[in-house]
């Protein structure tokens, strides 16, 4: 047995609470290493206490099941319930080969070593099952089918508030970088039926504040929505509005940086050391400085530190007291005057951990069932302890279903083996609160990535659809949208959308009902993969004695199907074929 | 390669700040496996910003050290700066049969594989170097000996505060579950001459506070000297009296649970789902109560939840704000009005983590350099990440020593394995601040476990002292005194020593003075084992271009020895011979 291989970590994403009463425990093994895994498991005062009373919790122990396998690991998972609250637990081992041994807290102890088995700190603990330290799952996040709207490229409701030089409504139109089209808020508000048609019932805003540039990710009052985009009392009424239609609003957060128009950064300019924001910053050497280049968002050598390379974006000290207030302020103004459901941060990996603690104690003091989601493109176990963010963006997951399904860079059991492995990183409810995107405003959009091939689009939805998380769809993609790379993937949305645009809305207004209709069993139930013999990739998501199954066609050709159960949804089914990008989900 | 074996956790005890500019990192392989192992490392954003600019970070790798090993893997660790504090990080690993591979955050790629290289999101990352929260290592730990004083069996200095029934002082006597001998804060202050001359520089206290017992475990009243020992005013001199000489002060805080006879519990006893207690505590069912057994402290049915079984300590419902609001009063009372410098924390694994990150916030918002010890006896990860404890009661490491030195269950080998294996669960400066026992009131007295054999005894403490940790001497082993499992270890304290015990005194003088001195080596810096060829075990600890090597004979005969640079303690060497239980500790 590859002893070397097997990993345990208590109180991590390998043994948390799911609910108050119940642990998820779960052990990785070297992958076809190991024959079976029992779970030894009580409370570990009754070795002692109860000794001569009861027999003791190591002589009846819980088969554990393997649940999923990336490419080097099996992982084996379990619920257990405890009466004390309080659990001990080691895991007895049966490799192929046949040898045995128990995985402990001390390391790897024979199964016949009974004092070592007697001995209560021989275990790994849970010492007391703390609902307080739980990580809570919002339930409104798992029923959620996000919609992200970049606000001046989604609808110009109000021609006064244009900016200067503002281009004419083109959806075929290629943006530039300083492109203005005059997209606002008085155009969501008039669309919310548009988004209420289609089903989703949660905006994502690119920022709204003010700032100079079109995307407002350059900061220059987080108090102030952008007048160019409307007012205060304008975006009260797009969230009432919303809500009134069940949808949720999500803000995006930019407080890594500040803009460098910001009076805070001016003054910091202006009255150098002297300033009384020279604390808020990273300045290296007074005064703060840079030489241009010929690209406006880099310097090699700004005397202060920034987001990325670019002089224009000065990152704030968060460790700062008197930023924290401020940036709290604005979290907590913008939930208390206009009631938004989340806040999106963007660059939040770059933000200290103890302003996130505080961000989260202070934000769910106000709704309890706040949503925060980080924007975190690596591996974000540190955030996601319950104490920081509900999820964060998952392109690590989404990535590896485009890398299959889109781009054909990896065969479908490499994606399987990656989506297995982005789960095993975080616990089954963090799981269930990743926000997962296929394209945004910071990629090239799904359509134009899949060479316009709808039906692939569709497929490759279906499938995201059918994951743990909350999915996104992008403005537009619902009617086949297309673009490059930023900018050219912030066209103006298309308002005018032909037959093939509708018959595209038909399909994501079919896929988005199912997603909501099933939210319990896709949110919360167990995920298995598999390739069939034919070739077909089947997603089965189970719970409370329902089954959800998704069989996806990649193999490049039409294969025979067996259809099982009631048909949900499904596309390019015909004398028992699924063509190539067609899909099925059933319900059984 | 075993790459099923190869692990690396982001921002945990393998990747963490270890001063504001310095980021330790460690890898762990399976052991014998790997030839060398290099890091690629540097600012993320220079891969795209940079780009033409400089040559990508990964073209210049740094070679990473296999610092120890345990009986299933290597250690490899670095220490890396980043001017930009944006670090990211891969491994490239070369195994013995010649294989390379990449291990970055997206699992094994291939050296050549120049499109993940140049991808910023491949790499492991700590995304900004955050002060804030860096594990912080109180300065003064690391240069502190503890000692343990059980304030009922220490010195009685004021008869008139006996307990009745109070038994004549006698360190002979073997006492009984309920004696009392009077010990009290008087004899402490009386004392402290015997402590300064010693050269501790810490006081350890058990419980201080009024409760019925005499380990005092049970509290009555929190807030209250228990009569017996003294009261407010004469702590507060204890202390100060203390602080003169250069010793800090150390109390025992029981947070996890109260006593029965403690108001708050007799007022639910008293007034059921009434009483305005009634949510401080677990109480499954109403009434309160539980049946009694011949054990006193056990009993199979409370209807409360409780420490262990026992029904005389029902457990606090730290999750209650008032409950908080109430403990953390407590804590901040005994800092700001009597300024101890330190709380250790009873049974602290039962206690929900967001709790101790209140009082962590609190305690040393008043005291910056506050030192939180936890008792913890299991793996303490999940305690240990800055801002919840400083260290724990380190008895799986002292437990491995005593089982090679004392109990001879493991051997040289085995003891090294398991003591790597401790030290690296751990960050650098977490283990700097663990907190070294070798025995105390809840076990057999070290002299006992010897079988008297004092030199055994000393060569053990010098071992010890010689370990990243803070050590503490419980009572009277200073004097060699001896005793079973409790109540027998907590004899009073021998105030007439013979010739021996005098010279046992000396032996643990020079240790603590040694300690002290070299502070900084044995505190800081690095650590390595060896097995020589005749056996001895050599331990090294180098830092600041010192070296102090500790020479150990446990191998059961004299062996030859030699000894080199500057001899700074020892024990049995004659004739170029180290004997059995002798040691040797020299500088370089």
């Amino acid at each position: 047995m590859n002893l070397a291989a097997i990993y345990h970590r208590p109180e991590s994403e390998m043994a948390f609470l799911y609910d108050p009463q119940t642990m998820h425990i779960r052990l990785r093994t070297a992958k076809g290493d190991v024959k079976a895994v029992q779970l030894l498991h009580g409370d570990p005062y009754s070795l002692r206490s109860l000794a001569g009373i009861e027999p003791p919790f190591y002589t009846k122990p819980t088969p554990m099941k393997k649940i999923l396998a990336d490419d080097l690991y099996d992982y084996w998972q379990i619920a257990v319930t405890e009466p004390k609250k309080r659990l001990a637990y080691a895991f007895d081992i049966t490799g192929v080969d046949g040898t045995r041994v128990i995985y402990t807290d001390r390391g790897y102890i024979q199964p016949n070593d009974q004092e070592a088995l007697d001995e209560m700190n021989t275990y790994f603990r849970m010492p007391f099952f703390q609902e307080i330290d739980m990580f809570h799952a919002p339930e409104w996040v798992k029923k959620t089918v996000w919609y992200q709207i970049f606000p001046e490229r989604f609808a110009n409701g109000d021609k006064t508030n244009d900016p200067a030089g503002t281009k004419p409504w083109n959806s075929s139109d290629h943006p530039g970088r300083q492109d203005f089209y005059g997209g606002d808020l008085q155009g969501v508000l008039d669309h919310l039926d548009h988004l209420q048609e289609l089903g989703v019932n949660g905006i994502y805003f690119n920022p709204l504040f003010k700032a100079p540039s079109n995307h407002k990710y350059d900061t220059e009052d987080y108090y102030q929505i952008d007048p160019h985009f409307g007012n205060a009392d304008l975006f009260k009424k797009v969230v009432k509005e919303a809500h009134k239609r069940g949808i949720k609003v999500m803000l995006d957060a930019v407080f890594n940086h500040i803009g460098d128009k910001s009076p805070q950064w001016q003054d910091v300019l202006k009255n150098g050391q002297d300033s009384k924001y020279a604390g808020w910053f990273h300045i290296n050497q007074f005064p703060a400085a840079y030489t241009p280049t010929k690209n406006f968002e880099f310097t090699p050598d700004a005397t202060y530190d920034t987001f990325d390379y670019t002089p224009h974006m000065p990152k704030l000290n968060t460790a700062n007291p008197e930023v924290q207030d401020y940036l709290l302020g604005i979290a907590k103004y913008w939930i208390e005057e206009f009631d938004i459901d989340a806040w999106r941060l963007d660059v939040a990996n770059e933000i200290d951990h103890h302003f996130w603690k505080r961000f989260h104690q202070e934000t769910t003091a106000l709704k309890p069932d706040f949503y925060i989601l980080g924007e975190i493109w690596h591996t974000s176990q540190a955030w996601l302890n319950g104490d920081e963010f509900s999820g964060v963006m998952n392109y690590s997951y989404t990535g590896a279903i485009l890398d299959h399904f889109v781009n054909h860079r990896l065969g479908a059991d490499q994606m399987i083996e990656q989506l297995s492995n982005q789960l095993m990183k975080y616990r089954d409810q963090t799981n269930q609160m990743m926000f997962n995107v296929l394209d945004s405003h910071d990629t090239a959009r799904i359509m134009t990535q899949a060479h316009d091939n709808r039906e692939l689009v569709k497929q490759t939805f279906a499938f995201t659809f059918l994951q743990p998380g909350t999915p996104s769809i992008y403005y537009g993609t619902e009617y086949g949208m297309d673009g490059e790379n930023d900018p050219d993937c912030r066209k103006p949305m298309n308002w005018e959308p032909d037959t093939t645009a509708q018959q595209m809305f038909a399909s994501f207004k079919d896929l988005v009902a199912l997603r909501k209709d099933y939210a319990h069993l896709i949110a919360g139930g167990e995920i298995s993969f598999k390739i069939l013999p034919n070739g077909l990739i089947e997603v089965r998501r189970t719970g409370a004695g329902h089954e959800l199954t998704g069989l996806f066609n990649t193999t490049g050709a039409p294969v025979d199907a067996e259809i099982k159960g009631q048909l949900l949804l499904s596309q390019g089914i015909s004398n028992s074929q699924l063509a190539q990008d067609g899909f099925a989900i059933t319900l059984n």
